[in-house]
């Protein structure tokens, strides 16, 4: 399995990095990368247990930044003129069942609604595992005409989908997305529909989560239930999994031919109309969290932090609140830049134990304020991303604040991009793949296309088909032939494709 | 019935206002107030009728508006310290059972989930119909001692009480609030939380949606099930109907006992939490259609009114599409002062239709630019909520357009404070309070606070104690001695208390 690399600029000056995660009270990611994750959920307050079965209780630091994530979004979608609705929770059973396939994917997950208050109901409701059947239902009674299109809605909301191993963010039952969905003219309108929303989940990863994800389509076997072709950006994580970021799925005339949507061509004929759906879900977390941490904890890219500078003021017992009012004053100034900034004026803590907390929560920038360096006009820096101290004066630490937080935006980006560069492995025989795979490896190989040939490899190696990059990718992107790395027949797709393990 | 009186400045010059409203297609208030209200709700495209039994689907302008709601709010709770989770949407059964005033209250109204997968679940969860009790579960866990508190929690989402006549955002069975949720570690503390909301929800109704609003404290029979007093915005709809617009509950240690929240406190000893809990939901929506609509439609206060500025562009079809090019200008000038602006360039519809469509959708102020206005440098301006459109040079129609805004946002709240006065009755006889209540009106009466009196009257005449207005409320708040107008007997609450039906 790969392991994270220990990041050098962040273990400078570290004989022991284990010794120092113990100290924290983090398992080291070498040691055991899901418990890793998991103390780090709980100790960083992301998210606590639930005493319903499969469910998670998102606690106030990780409902900031879910916050922050809807809020980017949201703004995107409003930009582009989407415009949101809100769709009941419940669909009656019998819509799933409407679209064969989508029936099939969802059946085994479905949570059943069967009384109210006292009466039994004859037709049960469903907890909505996606919305585009009661969404197609509603539409079929709001479209007439081609005038009326293209419709550009989306939901924020939860969805449930039964789960029987939970893991906060990345797997449980009741999990929180947007759900775009449209319904267009023309089949090449829903196309760059969908493509453009994959761009601008593009960009949203690398700009503001400094996530890099490869742009690709699912084949066949790995599309949503119901699509006629899944897109999706997938982002490696540091134990080498993937991890799927967001998908957008053209659905052609399936659910519009299941729901009745059709309209009035401007020749006069009727036709269904295009449509497509697209989300990113609250596991978009765990890839931040899976993509950026380390031994100490988080580390949030300050584009998305909801504190990008902590201040603490180190006093004694004497001085202690008059150090919390020179905080406060710091605070109000940098605020003043329009940054996100929290002091922690918390009585009976030890400075260490601060500092430990918030380098466990990942915020970007801690300033250290004592009555010496007050004295001195100067501020003790410490970036989460480095391991030494500055100490500069006061004027240029505060001056220079954001030009740092976009330097470590910016090196949290690089460092994952080479992470994930470094870790994917281009092969040409199925032993190499399985080498690579068992590895913790991503693989780019030729493929035949053959769903039967993609069960297998999946059967020997856990690894399945993360994408087939776009030409447009910013990753492994190059246009090739070649043979199957498993069958030996010709390749589609006239390039190598993308595989690995994936949560 | 109180009628809701034509409204002097914006009937002015109409023979026949009946008239009117049906050439627009929607019942006159005077006619039917029910149907004029779920007419408006739909040709607005507010929301529409949902598939699923007591549900509603929220369109585009309903969600924005929606929206709108949720950020003002969202911010001033942040503003205040408060910190939003999120918490799971189904309950075990078991814990709505251990508050047994909250299982009283609650039980035939909950959704039971019976069925996840195949699996035929042993306990069933119930979909939240508020959530103390898992909070107060969750809560048990995180405290430990007063240093922790106070927790100053809440949540947007949804939540699910079964109704059998649904009514577009004041009754169904799926409906969208924030609930907040806060413990603390003395009682003194929770009722200043309790009322500082009350009085925040207040200012919001105000200021913002230009509702006047009575704050006061709720009988012991309209309680919240399980709080030890509850609080209570009440407003008067344009039918005389009063509607709760929001709620803030002391709840004492009542979950807190139920639920194990307990704490160490400064003196080393164990104390349960005092907690409170408070609500603004989507009806809130349904007091904004009710206390400013009139025959045309909706009237959007600016200061909540998703699109303050409509400018339709009127030309013919050699010049329209210039029109609309000079109509973006306008907006872009207008969006810079941060207005929410709307150009209407949709094709093949008559002015006409579009200056209707805007009306019954509330739009504050519509411009309307012509080649002839363009020319003479005019724009032709019409208020929403007067009859008569200005011409005026372009410059000052454009300086002037946020003070316009405001003094429209001010004559909305004065005409509703004027028509609650105007429909608030002083009585001291119960035969007044039922000819004024038959009447349609609000009554301001003494009572002896005996809950078998509050029931016999909403046995008599359907309406029941809206509050008892505090001392420091805007309206009704004056001290006084007197005799129950029911039984005779010495009235309670040093006050004359509000009485009304409601929605």
């Amino acid at each position: 399995m790969t392991q994270a690399k220990p990041d050098q600029q962040a273990q400078q000056g570290n004989s022991s990095s284990d010794k120092k995660a113990q100290q924290y009270g983090v398992t080291p990611q070498s040691v055991d990368f899901n418990d890793w994750y998991n103390e780090v959920v709980k100790k960083a307050d992301l998210a606590d247990n639930s005493p319903v079965a499969g469910t998670m209780v998102v606690k106030p630091y990780g409902s900031a930044l879910w916050e922050r994530i809807v809020r980017w979004l949201d703004d995107a979608f409003k930009e582009r003129d989407h415009e949101s609705l809100i769709f009941p929770t419940l669909i009656p059973m019998d819509f799933i069942m409407k679209e064969a396939d989508h029936v099939e994917g969802f059946a085994p997950e479905l949570f059943t609604v069967n009384k109210i208050g006292t009466e039994v109901l004859a037709e049960p409701y469903v907890l909505r595992p996606t919305s585009e059947t009661i969404i197609g239902h509603m539409w079929s009674g709001w479209l007439n005409s081609y005038r009326d299109l293209p419709f550009l809605h989306y939901q924020w909301g939860s969805v449930f989908r039964a789960e029987l191993r939970t893991k906060a963010f990345l797997r449980t039952s009741e999990f929180y997305w947007h759900e775009g969905h449209t319904a267009h003219a023309s089949e090449a309108e829903a196309q760059a529909e969908v493509r453009m929303i994959l761009e601008l989940y593009h960009q949203f990863c690398r700009d503001i989560l400094a996530l890099p994800v490869v742009r690709g389509e699912k084949t066949a076997s790995e599309r949503f239930a119901g699509a006629a072709a899944t897109y999706s950006i997938e982002g490696m994580m540091r134990d080498g999994k993937a991890l799927q970021a967001g998908t957008s799925h053209y659905l052609g005339q399936k659910f519009s031919k299941a729901f009745g949507v059709k309209f009035q061509t401007r020749e006069q004929k009727e036709e269904f109309a295009f449509t497509t759906s697209w989300a990113i879900s609250s596991r978009i977390i765990g890839a931040i969290i899976m993509t950026h941490g380390d031994d100490k904890g988080l580390m949030m890219p300050p584009n998305i932090a909801p504190i990008q500078v902590v201040i603490i003021p180190v006093g004694r017992k004497d001085n202690f609140e008059e150090m919390v009012v020179e905080a406060d004053k710091l605070a109000a100034k940098l605020k003043g830049q329009g940054l996100r900034v929290r002091v922690d004026g918390r009585e009976g803590l030890t400075n260490g134990f601060k500092y430990n907390d918030w380098e466990l929560k990942g915020i970007p920038v801690r300033l250290e304020l004592g009555p010496r360096d007050l004295e001195q006009g100067v501020l003790v820096v410490k970036n989460r991303t480095a391991d030494d101290k500055e100490t500069l004066p006061r004027a240029e630490a505060i001056s220079g604040m954001k030009a740092r937080l976009d330097e470590i935006q910016g090196f949290l980006l690089q460092r994952a991009t080479d992470f994930m560069l470094e870790n994917t492995v281009t092969v040409d025989t199925y032993d190499e793949f399985k080498a690579a795979i068992e590895d913790g490896k991503w693989v780019r190989a030729f493929h035949c296309g053959d769903a039967e040939s993609e069960r297998q490899i999946k059967d020997d190696t856990k690894a399945t088909v993360r994408n087939i990059p776009l030409d447009d990718a910013e990753f492994f992107a190059e246009r090739e032939d070649g043979v199957c790395v498993h069958t030996g027949k010709p390749a589609a797709y006239g390039k190598r494709i993308l595989f690995g393990r994936q949560y």
